[in-house]
């Protein structure tokens, strides 16, 4: 097929990522919001200069009003102009300075924009809005998921099904413990990502981290420097509403490594119960379904986990993501070529999959079908096996220790062969019919009566509260 | 900031990702382009069927009709409509077949959009059609830079610049030879992503890979079934311009694998270049300049290596996407919930990071200025350390074995903190004086007397044809 | 517990990885065969520049003698006297020299040792040495799994169970086919790994790649310089019984960089068996079981799939490792401080991984239970609504298309409400009685009827050979 | 070479990893380290019951006299049984058990060992009492280095060297910032990593964390059950000195992804002053160099910056480590096969290698020396243009704006082309020596006049104290 027939615009749109397609993350990490976000640190910028001195207070209301017309700039433009420089803040300014003189008789104003910044101070700060934006919605999902899996562990406090080990059933355990490790992890999940939300700062350092350009204006303006540093952070940081940075961060990435660890481990926590209904929604496991199933383009009867599905293939992805961005911790110099500019996409990406997959586990979450029955009948398919641990204790006790192991493995691998109950065949074994009844046999065996501390352990987990954020320093 | 002011689309245009905003790549892997692909595959889908006779000719030409007609697609639609099935596919069938009762007065050419297959036959398809036409402007780019290579390598075969280890000055060699690494790398990686390319499938297994459903239809229409998998798969295969598989593949992953691999390995190759270009034009060094270097927000004054740093940037995120796809061969079953998921999202990402930064390099090399000046000059910086191997052998040969060493680095020691010429320090030394006199002990000092084989290296590297491309069975 | 009561010693013998714990590809790639191996290319070296007349042939002979006493170097006190240099060459030709001296009366012999190179030859000679030891055993392995998986596929070609997709009972297909794809992938990766290991080059280019040192010992020798380094390559190669290289490749990484896309793809390849394995070895589904299936410290009746884990277990690593490779392909200068060292710890382990499961993989498929009546009881838990799709054609044919969809779905929920047979349920509709007989019906919903080209696509996959390996340039 | 006469042990002791061979990290991480970890954690297990009433006290001092006998237990032997059920813990347990019979007349104690707990107890606690004693010289270590790089930064407050920014010489920064900097980022490595220490957790779940069978023993041993669940976790906790868990976390890996992210963290941030290093110790910049650099194999008069090319290595690692990590949270059922076998070798391998690098960086910054004649020839390079942000504003200040930039890029070009200072060059242009002497242009162009707040930010980065670190909930 001639390239030339082919589609002229790359935009992507979401086709290829349904797990964040239409979510609130999605809109909030798209180029529209970061060109917001960039404006809004144009914007913060001027006016924390205009609060210091250094710049008239209409400067910074002509540089707002033009910056407020987002229809004016064209994100598609300004991508197609980043190349030559190599980001999209050279542009952007330009674009900027052009709006600002349109707007205001003030032909100065435009001479104020940007001015002693860096196109880092603006992308950074931009990229922390942008976080800040999009974890307030995926918090709040986090919490929504979190609480109805609380509701879910408490009613099924006392469900049995089987532990699971290696593929293989295990002992039994309860539906609402299982419940209570999906909520500890998402728990932990929001924790990690309030606390790095909470500390995400604003970025200024100009040129190269020195914020020298900052001090000539000032001399200038008449304005004494001698603790313009700190001033100039507090009021820029309080202008973007961000936390105020200890140092210029630009080789400094603390805070893209925090976010890189707190998304990382969101998708993995995620991932958990989306790995846990996939495999309990087995057709031949059907402890569980997602109420929502997907549909399959070929095959009428399927009820997919699809919510699941997306959950599971972000958490594939993340992990690597993050990588990229702690790799690029080793930053060298005061900006470094290619460790800055690797950190954009993945940083977003991370972003919105993130996002995507809470929302998706507040759908599979709450629309999760759970089938008690389908579990009474799995536990009973081993025939007594799921409980042999018990067993083996039980008999011990009874029997002399060595032997008690050879009578249990000869009765286990009988009644697999044989397809017969474990209590039937142990009750035939003569050292054990004459210590154990085939009643108490029986009560042994059955997997509702070995739980353990699964329900205390129900409530303990439960008795959490979501917990203040930890504070890095 | 309240959400509610947010941008509400999420569209990625470009702007976080300059190296290939603009680009042929980038045009190539957009949503418009995947969605045009699936229309292909789901065109050759009908096609194929017509051509065994499972379908009506003219239930071919209305559904590529249909498909013809772009426009009608919404990519935005679908993909908000593809979270509930978990894939576009499942929402583009129905808005074809509505097409197609649209285009068509014969109301059953609907029924045969799509029959047979399911949605991964048409996603996988359009994904190998996406990296095929991809990949074609990406090799240009490939083999244009390594042919400016090649004429950089002829020109500087013997100019002589320090090779540079473990950040030190170490001995002469050539920028011929280091441009003839560069072009090696190339062409590595154009043999690499030619032979992935060449192999690329076409993929058709219906609902579960066993092709059943077009069984059933072979059978109602009086086809017979023998030898109706090679025929279908080859006709597919033939109608979509891919390979035709040995197998379907929903679950054997290489073609997807294979990508990876070359794609990371290209971003490494093309990474090469552009880290020496990054070392080379530092302030400090200056052996080379990017013709086009861009400007600053900040500081008139720069010329960055502004497509180096932006391949720089690509080759930091290439390897980490690849890991993901090669995790996803694990893929369970007959198609896995998450694993296939986890594909397309960073398959895309890499193809169009490395197409962009293929185009980026051919920018690169081909405004490259060299400076041989510089060269000069800090090959003199050492004051003739940089070539003390060739001093260690020559006085080892002449004074006794471990005498010249210590002779050595006592004169090195005594240069370095002097300052002073070695050959002058050296004819100092009784010992040295008497067997090598200073015109000799300078000629022995000259960098571009010691090159070795580098002249005779470029010559070899640049021997070697573009070869044609290894295929994989 | 205070440190000075923790052990001294740091030795990794194997112990938290049982994957590859007693195997051939875990004795190849130990620190002992590294030191061999490098000790080999110290040989390779003398003897190729003895070869060519640069070395007397006493001086390699010596050398090759101590070099055999290999009792007389310490990988542990190399180790230890790595740091200093950054690399464990350094303290190895300090070492050798000295053995070569109590070796020999010829006390010049020592001065030849390492001449003319640097560290990075003989660490990356070395490398490609164990590599290539270490696939010999692993590509043997793979073959004998593969030929293990064409029996099994042959035998149960046309053996029906349930495909599934996301996670669901999808259509039937057979475990003939199944096997078939696990045995493809398996011939892929040994076609990428016997490809990457034929052309595993030496690596010799002195201290800078330009082999400049070995110039100066031919000036000296009389020796003709003109092709000096084809000879002197190529010498070294046949020494070493590695290809030979094109050019020094200290910085051009590519034979590193396929070793890393070969190891990642047979990770994943391995990983595809073991994974369908993990799933049908579900307690629940029972289709396959591992023969030996390990046992556990706590429940005496389980039998879980060991070798299955432990090759998923090399799958969700290698491709990270294979990341860390990718990433060094962009190696600045002609030797990176950081790129290369990244290298060697990362290949070692993704060697000896997959060589270690191969191994696994061998015992896994050698051992592997089928248990066909489980497929079929599996087969009949949906009652017939695996053949939906089968269902969907046939109504679709005989009533109105719109109908049929209508039709069907209505049973289907009623079946699965029901628990009834879809058959019955569907003879009880007037309309479908009237056209498909309750027998038809029945057979319609046969999955052992429904098996599409499985049989005919095992056949076809079979017939492919182990094809000759595909050759890079 | 005939695989018969290759080596057949395969320990790592070190050869191929240097940033960690002979350090405190590698001696902790080592098989004999998580042996004496394995035993720690099955004599806390059998001390916890007797804490309980659940185990006779003579029992739980005859398992510790017999784990004491350290000798007694081969981790070689171990390892060669693990993979039969797939972890080491099986065979050591029969190992200890034998060894408990053999110490104790008490036959029974034998009994008591492992009771009541899965492999899995037993390894993961004894990861994290390795994380636990890694990580404690490991803090040491990264508290050291802070200190010395406070005094670095506190000596050369305002020593002026050139600020680097996409390779290029930028503004002019002081030394002092760039190791202020360097500390800031060791002090956040330092909290994270010793907030994640202090919470990390033992773990006990019994076979699939319902510590039934420690349940089964109150029950004979008449200790009451009710609380039973969190006795036994604070016992255990008490007995192994870690924190008590909320919930047994087999598969709630937050313990292993915190300590990956923390890291992760590390290791980047260790890499970020390594990575400088690198780059002002280039022949050609110079500004620094390490005190004990090391030696090459070829070139006599090199000192290469070992340490940091170390360090450099160790960063290109452990993010990927901890991808791998981030990914194992997805772990399916009570016990995945595969997720968690896939931590074991990447947890140690990126503790080791963390360590590693604390130590090699005390080394590089306790050696480092500072040459700030060197940073002053470098900022003299440009010939003023390093301050050419300062004369924009001032000009543009002085002159009409659009004018201002005109006449410097004029200027800034003709210096460069001329070589001329570019304050020579201005007080050429008339209009600028009308309001500039060139006194003051000189003064404008003196690096060292145009520091911005660097000096002060030194103070504000120093007198962040090493902080409380903060906690995870």
């Amino acid at each position: 097929m001639p390239s030339s027939e082919l589609p002229t615009t790359g935009a992507d749109l979401g086709l290829l990522s349904p797990v964040r397609a239409g979510s609130a993350a999605e809109a909030a990490t798209g180029d529209a919001a970061y060109l917001r976000a960039m404006l809004d640190a144009e914007v913060a910028l001027v006016r924390a200069q205009a609060a210091l001195g250094l710049a008239p207070r209409s400067a910074a209301e002509a540089v707002a009003t033009a910056a407020a017309r987002q229809e004016t700039f064209d994100a598609r433009a300004l991508a197609l102009a980043a190349p030559a420089g190599g980001n999209p803040v050279i542009p952007l300014v330009g674009a900027l300075r052009r709006a600002v003189g349109e707007v205001d008789g003030d032909e100065n104003a435009a001479w104020y924009v940007h001015r002693g910044a860096t196109s880092q101070d603006i992308l950074d700060t931009a990229a922390m809005l942008v976080a800040s934006r999009t974890l307030g919605p995926a918090l709040e999902d986090l919490a929504s998921a979190a609480a109805h899996l609380a509701a879910l562990a408490r009613e099924h406090r006392g469900t049995p099904l089987p532990a699971r080990t290696l593929s293989q059933q295990a002992v039994p355990t309860t539906f609402g413990l299982k419940a209570t490790g999906w909520h500890s992890l998402l728990l932990d999940a929001h924790a990690r990502l309030s606390a790095v939300r909470d500390g995400l700062p604003a970025q200024l350092g100009g040129a190269a981290g020195t914020l020298a350009a900052f001090h000539t204006a000032a001399e200038r303006a008449g304005v004494p420097t001698g603790d313009l540093a700190p001033r100039l952070l507090s009021a820029y940081a309080e202008e973007t509403g961000l936390a105020e940075p200890l140092l210029p961060w630009h080789t400094l990435r603390t805070p893209v490594a925090d976010l890189a660890g707190a998304l990382a481990f969101a998708a993995g926590a995620l991932g958990k119960a989306a790995q846990d209904v996939l495999v309990l929604s087995r057709t031949e496991i059907g402890e569980v379904a997602e109420e929502a199933g997907g549909g399959s383009s070929a095959m009428p009867h399927k009820a997919n986990p699809v919510q699941a599905a997306l959950v599971a293939s972000c958490t594939r992805h993340v992990p690597n993501l993050a990588a990229v961005l702690y790799g690029s911790l080793a930053a060298e110099d005061e900006r470094p070529p290619g460790a800055w500019h690797a950190e954009w996409q993945p940083l977003r990406e991370a972003l919105r999959l993130v996002g995507g997959a809470a929302r998706a586990t507040v759908g599979l979450v709450q629309g999760l079908r759970v089938r008690p029955e389908r579990m009474a009948e799995n536990l009973a398919r081993t025939g007594g096996l799921v409980v042999s641990e018990r067993l083996t204790a039980e008999l011990a006790a009874v029997l002399a220790a060595p032997d008690a192991g050879e009578v249990l493995d000869r009765a286990v691998a009988r009644a697999s062969q044989e397809g017969s109950p474990l209590a039937d065949v142990l009750a035939e074994e003569p050292r054990v019919a004459a210590v154990l009844p085939v009643e108490r046999l029986r009560e042994l065996l059955d997997p509702a009566g070995y739980l353990g501390a699964a329900p205390a352990l129900v409530d303990r987990g439960l008795a959490r509260r979501s917990p203040a954020p930890p504070t890095h320093p």
